[in-house]
């Protein structure tokens, strides 16, 4: 046994290791076991007030912080989550509605960022050794890895990705309504006979699902002119998109397509400043999203709004209450998206 | 003690509550202790092949995970950061970047967003509770604030906010070169004798240099046309300054100085779209930042590119070090912003 030492001995040689001090360390500066701490931290831990004020001088002397992530390890949680999101550059606001509704309920958020979705798969060993409470995704998972939430009881809600065949809890805007609300715009007014669709990245199922949409709708309208190409959501790969358009058909459709905003907004410019062309006078612009530069005056574009405000609510609502009672069954909630009349659209 | 169970009963009871099965899960089952099952995850811990062997059947029946958070406590090391930024919306990549390279390296962000920069103090607690190795900070923090992380030896690199007067580390871009750039572009080309300056939210210490900056060497060259109005670096801040602007003097000034592109692109859209004034023929508009909007045709900013991904390695790699040493003195690294030639100047 070391020989006893004075209080301010002892508090300067904590003072001296003093990064992080742990519960181990207050115990053992109190002269009190570990768990007798823990107590002290612990809602309803039983404990005499003489020990509490011993432990409490000791906490107050060494700076001791109770530790959340130690708390964590006693209740088996966290009270961390993760977020998981790609395309952050062309779409923040969801992850700062996300992080801005976690940390108004005092819950963490442990953020991915991915470059491309399927990365995905990479990143979820890391996600398990956090032990978090759940998680949220705005990326594509395979059903195997579906599957390994459910192995380790780890609630997961998808953000605008929904699986038709897996029981799984999603919130989505209805990407199929809003993409009919836009081609039915277009092609009822009459003046669009040519069209383009450019898609986005191949491994988003949302781009996916909105690109189909377009091609479907527009054939059951009778619409035969149609060519599609691919970007991948970047406002250069709408410019792009233009010339390849050009390339394929030797002159540019009466309207295009485009399966986000930021697509539209390169497609847009490339029309106005490459071709020298009239938005809407020349060549109809669609996009989809509702981004904020969508109402900027150079744009004003007609698009859908998906409503990220409530989606992110839902989301937030739909895993928490999954924390609290992992048996909850799951739940799917498709918000319908909100057209935003702009002035895209020749009449 | 418990009846003598068979390994499948047990299995099966462990599956039931099989949500995170910890160290101690794996210890009971496995029949030894949990200092034993410690030592196996533990690099460089001594254990026994035959000990090892059982610990490992139980971690793979019972699925367990070693939990990085619980080696955290080992260590003391979390191997998680959290990064603090605001104006998420108007500047995503910042945190795009810092994402991609603390994940590239092992190392997990915790992240906490602000609507407002002063929002800061609210939070640091929570920062506090969950140990972090180290905190990269793009807001404005009190000195006893930073005080705060000196007395917890916690490391913290400052991200775009430089203190001259209290030591601690920080990466920045140099605001005041980059401003007297723009403004010498101005003033010496001869054509812009009336100017506006339009600053940032006024908690913002970044907003504020690049104000005062411009407004300094505005005098310095001679100018005394020039009016102040304040934005809050979003886009519609930027139109309502145009007006702001316009009421003041009763007529637009030659230039326009604004303390960000979105505030730029928004002044823009009001020339344009509700004066019906061609910039830059009749105004020139600066921007700072150099986000990607301002490379797009609609826009061509003029303005100060922040070398984003040199700074945010930089930032990483500054945090780390401090995390492996503790002991190394702060260091402030000021980075040069490049001017971006874009066509919103007149000649």
């Amino acid at each position: 046994m070391a020989a006893k030492l004075t209080n301010s001995t002892k508090s300067e040689l904590f003072a001296a290791k003093k990064r992080h001090v742990t519960s181990y360390d207050v115990a053992q500066y109190a002269g009190v076991s570990q768990s007798a701490v823990s107590r002290c931290f612990k809602s309803g831990g039983s404990v005499s007030r003489k020990m509490r004020e011993r432990v409490m001088k000791a906490v107050e002397e060494l700076g001791y912080q109770p530790n959340a992530i130690a708390r964590g390890l006693i209740t088996r949680r966290s009270n961390m989550v993760a977020v998981i999101v790609s395309n952050l550059n062309y779409y923040p606001e969801v992850l700062s509605q996300l992080s801005a509704r976690f940390t108004e309920r005092g819950v963490h958020v442990l953020l991915f960022t991915l470059d491309q979705e399927s990365d995905v798969g990479r990143i979820l060993d890391q996600v398990w050794q956090y032990q978090v409470d759940g998680v949220v995704v705005a990326a594509h998972l395979a059903p195997g890895e579906i599957e390994a939430f459910n192995k380790r009881n780890v609630p997961l809600v998808f953000y605008n990705r929904a699986y038709s065949d897996i029981p799984v809890s999603s919130v989505s805007c209805d990407q199929v309504e809003g993409q009919r609300i836009l081609v039915n715009l277009l092609v009822k007014n009459g003046s669009h006979k040519s069209f383009a669709v450019v898609s986005g990245p191949a491994d988003s199922v949302v781009s996916m699902q909105r690109t189909r949409e377009a091609m479907n709708r527009l054939h059951d309208l009778g619409i035969e002119d149609i060519v599609q190409v691919s970007g991948d959501y970047s406002y250069d790969s709408g410019r792009d998109a233009v010339d390849r358009v050009m390339a394929q058909r030797g002159a540019l459709p009466d309207a295009i397509i485009c399966a986000n905003d930021m697509m539209a907004f390169g497609c847009m410019d490339q029309l106005r400043y490459g071709y020298d062309l009239r938005v809407p006078e020349d060549v109809s612009v669609v996009g989809f999203d509702g981004v904020r530069a969508a109402g900027w005056s150079s744009f004003n574009l007609v698009t859908i709004q998906q409503p990220v405000d409530r989606m992110a609510e839902a989301a937030v609502q739909m895993l928490l209450d999954r924390v609290e009672n992992y048996v909850l069954p799951p739940e799917k909630r498709i918000f319908s998206g909100v057209l935003r009349n702009g002035a895209t659209i020749r009449n």
